[in-house]
């Protein structure tokens, strides 16, 4: 973990840094509206208050400076597992480069076997190539297809 | 929908049944265990009581001929959207061909809807090429790369 970054569970008060996070990128420019909170504040008690979900934040002296939201789902297939699934892993601008995006995967990956999941799942825009490399790097195979249908 | 087919919520009744069609899979052969449904049992417990989770099964005169696992996944990014996610999609030998895997997908696109989520998505290993012509024949698009990564 980088010195001075500690992760931990969102709080509301943090959710207009998370969203600030999710608009400052190529893919998320086009799909965020900064300016008007309440249906970030929504989704926010729904995350909060389910147990199978931890929306994460590193905070670097107490600002924040990543996030990733970590899901957990019971399934029957490979006996009975459960998946942890990771959305949205976003780190601050000034921070790239630096670690912490490394930092954020780790914590996830001990959280996920700390609950006993069995397999670490994400998908990645088949644009960011940086990324696939980033999570070859961190043990994951690209084994899969991710299929998208917008519908609302 | 299939004459005399119907789709509703698993039932404990049902679990033989569909870790019998996850199990009679090229991939699903080496890493389920249909014979010890313990684990199997505990695992539909947990989605079973998750209201962010519905366990669907296809049946054909009563008889289970093939299922879908979606679950509801609440977010911050695309203006605090909930995602449905479809895993575990199955159909018995017997009917594959005969539309039985477009009337699931349609299901849980309808009951999404409904549900208000505004992204159906799925990953599908990259070696199931009749499934992915099958998905964006279903309007989905191949925009993702799936990472996974065994922890248990």
């Amino acid at each position: 973990m980088n010195d001075g970054v500690s992760i931990d569970r969102a709080r509301a008060g943090d959710v207009a840094a998370i969203v600030a996070m999710l608009a400052d990128d190529a893919l998320g420019a086009r799909r965020e509206s900064p300016g008007d909170p309440k249906p970030y504040m929504a989704a926010f008690e729904d995350i909060d208050a389910d147990p199978r979900q931890y929306l994460a934040v590193a905070r670097r002296d107490g600002r924040v400076v990543g996030t990733l939201q970590l899901t957990f789902v019971p399934g029957l297939s490979h006996r009975g597992s459960t998946r942890a699934q990771v959305e949205a892993v976003r780190v601050d601008s000034d921070e790239r480069g630096g670690g912490l995006g490394t930092d954020l995967l780790l914590w996830a990956e001990e959280e996920a076997r700390r609950r006993g999941a069995a397999i670490l799942q994400l998908t990645s825009d088949a644009s960011r190539e940086d990324a696939h490399r980033f999570y070859e790097r961190l043990g994951y195979t690209a084994s899969h297809v991710g299929f998208k249908k917008r519908i609302g």
